[in-house]
């Protein structure tokens, strides 16, 4: 904001010798000055926060959609797994992030690759980190392990879960975070001291922190435990096996959607910044064009895909349909703050059909992945990075990222080569950590056998091995109720009894 | 807000000659004052870009609402169809209303009747139109189409979708907006220039403007199309064809109870307007007065809808009184700012008979509506034009629409009879647009045998038909994983016994 | 805030009579401090309604999560019930706290017991109560009903449940509500005149006065009606009835996470308050602390009752983690805001071991309550009382309860026993207010054969034989249409068709 700076010596002179008390009018004069720019202050404080914490319930609120598309995508038989999976994301992303990971991420000052303050928000509020910040991120980095579990849904140990699971919201995800968000990370845009090539890496929501890391821990899970039982056939062709619930797949995407606009405009954490005092065009309007770039993208991205899958399958499939939309969002999350709307449409358009080719290379190579994650986060993903390189515009590049003016921007907008060349580092470097650290841990624990379940309990489903039943009764067999005892296994709906009606 | 001008003329003439720099020290303190006022300026829209991206979140997530009761309302076997038109209204809604829906309703100057400005955002932001207000708009548009798409529910072929979504969303809805909320349009209250009536149309959140267009819209396309096989039984008589899953009709109605806070106090567009500076009454007391009409309409007529149907039916209905809350809400929205918290029961009230009787009517026309849209956002939406006219109070209707003192109000309120008599055009002027319009355009597809699919794709659900299969496996036939191949063919659950589809 | 005084006589004498016109330069320069000063008033007005506005949208998405949890807690035949009980509470509720409720809660001054204002929201807006206010508390009312709702879920006769909701929201619960929480109750923290023990109840957002009220009604409501036939076996045994549905007890539970970022940290109220005002530490810190909080209590409990029943039952139960979480939740409720986080996780911590003892004792009682409602919201709302008056931290319990300095804290963080005893009475002063409301209420229903469903009924399910059909169709018998007629009968999907599995 501007500066609201009173000096009473300076309107003491001014009002000179000849006034009664001049020095005394004058500090009058500038303690009430003060004092309104202690209240601009709070006000600040207060509409930011209140911007960043509603942001960050929505962000949440993404957790819900990953569980409901989640649990839609699995077989009815897996249904309790997966969302339990989701609940533990969150919980114990909760602890664990508190305890180091926010440290990790966003302590400062830092040597640009981890940071080393904040373990357990000791020290926390400062001025630059509020407890909002905090639970900001925490949303983020639960999404992050979300993503991963859907790779390797329907055949994976829940112990070999809560390993993975801790380890890349604790430590991996909040390492790149830190690289590329932190003032201090060796390559964020925000580290004006020191900018990779000039430019840092512009990945504004997480096109690469977030989605990337996701889906590249997923790949190498979901290739590590291989494909799913039944799922390519013994002549090698692809055979779907289809999620059990469509109503959940809309349910769980339209809430992701939802949420996307606490992910990418909440991005900004503030919304009270003038980009020039008293115009009626601020960061309020950057915030509001990035919740328009994501739904263009989206939109885009969604329709091709209708038509796409049209043409190559011959009806109109509403999963995939859900799974494009999430692809332009996938791909938006980059640059939705540095690019036009009309620029997000062609990411969209691209998103959907960089999914479609990664989904049918995933089939040739047989590849399972139940919910089209590493293809979707990481596909899309990679494709979002390079997209802001090529669209980001020289005005909202500076608007947002304030403070170096000058910088590299997008190569079709004529910012040059520089922007895409540091993008394409991230993605590299992304590709690099992710694989050199969640690689041998999948390994690891594929050799300690403690990835994989059995294939006999892959047939009965685990809800019914490993979580107490099944998902779902929607039968009550009311007569059965004077043999008690047999209760406790009688969880399949439909199990052996035809009378049963 | 009340105006901070520091003139430093005067303040210069009143410090006088003996000061030492007169007019360097009243510069000085009214270029304070100045970066103060710029700071107001920055404050107000950021809090207002708050509060209407918000609120424009809340009205998207009716989006879902509208997905989830529309999928629990129809049989299983289309609940992928009705999903997928959701998904499509949002996501195509968003390229159209961009490329020019928008446009047409807010575009000004104009003649009136429809706007010509803001094609693909162009010139956007303005002083009055922030990146916000078009996704605001936007979540609007297409609760329109949502709502035509539950009356043509379960028989409509999917190309037919695709065409009248597109045109409802990009043209039909746009135009009825610009009329009644542009600031140029010839029937709206903010045209303070030259008010229909002297009154013009109060139509605040849009009974009218979204939900009699949405509802007269797909009594068209009911009407076009006819009653689904086995709604009528040979001799005549109704049979409930009844929904799926009233799970998904609760989840559906809370959502959109949920999304409709965003909706009609959302309205406002701006919090931070005092009516009179410095007192704890402002538009933000508005904002709230306006949830808890909101509020009350919509419990009230859940309430008389309770008992109603108990009296008639004999049972306790929950989908029944999902409809009358829903008729509450879509009747309050017209005049939700302008009366008080008591009137808002009445309207409530009413709203439950009035949804009572066009749903006995319908019965007796054989008029068949999955989700009895039209009789809902028809009815109940034409009930709530009639009755702001009748109860809008002096002092509301003055604060919320200022810049026009001694406008005419209720005629219960004392307000004589010239906004009924503008409400009364409204209503005809609103059937006659949209019969207009959208009655030729389901005709045509009508005649071009677009619009209806085959009886027989209608018996076997047009999941299966044109979707990709049923939406729902309950049970998986792990046994016949040892056989893959068939698998795609396999997604009705219970496929063995030949005769049970 | 700060307060802006400029008092245009002191400062007229500073400039002096050589000043030109002093007086008219000093109310000149005042009147701009004055409009300045009056914009801050609408500043906060409008930030802290936006604030508690959206709080209270939040707050209200609970009672979709309460549905959604407790028709995936019952079995398929009750869903429609539950759920209609679920949307009465918003409704009934709705109406009965505007007439009433609101009034016994809020309308100061009042005897410290009751309060008897705002009657039908008469003389609202004051400068303390604006129409958000009523909204916010409303939707807290409609909680403590849904919480007793699941205590007598599967048993209960639907006007019996229209009978004590209606009296629980309308007054049981508004009079509790005043004594802990009005600025006149005897034992609230905010009753700065007449502090209980010098001290008053710090129960934030309500461990007692909303959970335990609930939990406390349940719990009377479950013992009178007894348990649900077939619960415990012929020989005693406890035999569990499961769930219908695990995918909607994760949506309802995350909903609720969703919503309590309303309920806990929206209980400020207000966001614009600073401690010391120009600092980055305010009230917004205190906000974001109590989100923080509650996060990592849940989490906490989340994680221990996962390890816990991991070992006392054998699996990986994801209704046990989602119920653990609630309780972590309840639990944190009271002291969320004057706790560290760290103690929040010790809150959680216990609040799993408070939840499985309970309902390890409840088994042993052959106590049945089909939600664990009264073992957790009673329970876990009970440990939070406690844990409150041991972990409360000095500087927040000033920050938070300002304006009387030097009051009793955590005995744990060196506050003494004061605050200990006070919470001890309010634990004990809501069990018997509770217990003498609620318990005769339900006697009498049960004498006058109000209360439980016959044992037919009850076996059949009530949605059959009062709610006019099963909650699910998920197979359609087309063929029959032929035979309309029928198909009001045949609701339940596999009829006729034994060998369909």
């Amino acid at each position: 904001m501007a500066s609201l700076s009173c000096s009473a010596d300076d309107l003491a002179q001014l009002l000179g010798p000849n006034t009664t008390n001049p020095t005394a009018a004058a500090a009058y004069l500038c303690s009430q000055f003060s004092t309104i720019s202690d209240k601009f202050t709070d006000t600040a404080y207060a509409v930011d926060s209140t911007y960043l914490l509603f942001s960050a319930y929505l962000v949440f609120s993404m957790q819900l959609g990953f569980a409901m598309l989640c649990a839609g995508s699995v077989r009815a038989k897996n249904t309790m797994n997966i969302m339990l999976t989701n609940v533990l994301d969150a919980a114990a992303g909760g602890l664990f992030y508190y305890l180091f990971g926010f440290a990790f991420a966003f302590g400062t000052p830092s040597n640009g690759f981890i940071g080393r303050h904040f373990f357990g928000l000791k020290d926390v509020p400062t001025q630059s980190f509020d407890y909002s910040s905090f639970l900001y991120q925490w949303a983020f980095a639960i999404a992050a392990a979300g993503i991963t579990s859907g790779s390797i849904a329907e055949r994976t140990q829940f112990v070999a879960y809560l390993i993975y699971s801790s380890f890349l919201t604790g430590f991996v995800y909040p390492v790149v975070s830190h690289w590329f968000w932190s003032t201090d990370g060796w390559a964020s845009a925000f580290n004006t001291d020191n900018l990779l090539l000039g430019s840092g890496v512009i990945d504004f929501a997480g096109s690469g922190v977030v989605h990337m890391v996701g889906g590249i821990a997923g790949l190498w899970g979901a290739l590590i435990e291989g494909p799913r039982i039944g799922r390519f056939d013994h002549s090698g062709r692809s055979v779907m096996l289809r999620g059990h619930s469509a109503s959940l797949v809309v349910l769980g995407t339209f809430l992701l959607w939802f949420g996307w606009y606490g992910f990418n405009p909440g991005s900004f954490t503030k919304i009270l910044s003038p980009y020039s005092s008293g115009s009626y065009y601020g960061q309020w309007s950057a915030v509001g064009r990035t919740a328009v770039t994501t739904t263009l993208a989206g939109s885009t991205a969604a329709l091709t895909t209708l038509f796409s899958k049209r043409i190559l399958s011959g009806h109109w499939n509403v999963t995939d349909v859900c799974n494009g939309l999430l692809g332009g969002f996938a791909a938006i999350t980059a640059g939705c703050s540095v690019v036009e709307p009309w620029a997000a449409i062609i990411c969209g358009f691209v998103a959907a059909v960089v999914l479609i080719s990664c989904n049918r290379l995933a089939d040739k190579l047989k590849f399972d992945d139940p919910l089209e994650a590493a293809q979707l986060h990481g596909g899309c993903g990679a494709w979002g990075i390079i997209f802001t390189a090529l669209f980001a515009k020289e005005k909202y590049v500076n608007e947002v990222y304030p403070g170096k003016p000058g910088r590299p921007y997008g190569l079709f907008m004529g910012g040059g080569g520089k922007l895409l060349v540091a993008h394409v580092i991230q993605i590299l470097v992304i590709v690099g950590w992710v694989s050199a650290t969640m690689g041998p841990l999948f390994f690891a624990l594929h050799k300690l056998k403690l990835l994989r379940i059995s294939a006999e309990d892959e047939m009965a489903g685990m809800d019914m091995t490993r979580h107490g039943g099944f998902a779902y009764i929607y039968h009550d067999d009311d007569d059965d109720l004077q043999k008690p005892g047999i209760q406790l296994r009688k969880i399949e709906p439909r199990a052996t009894t035809p009378t049963s009606v």
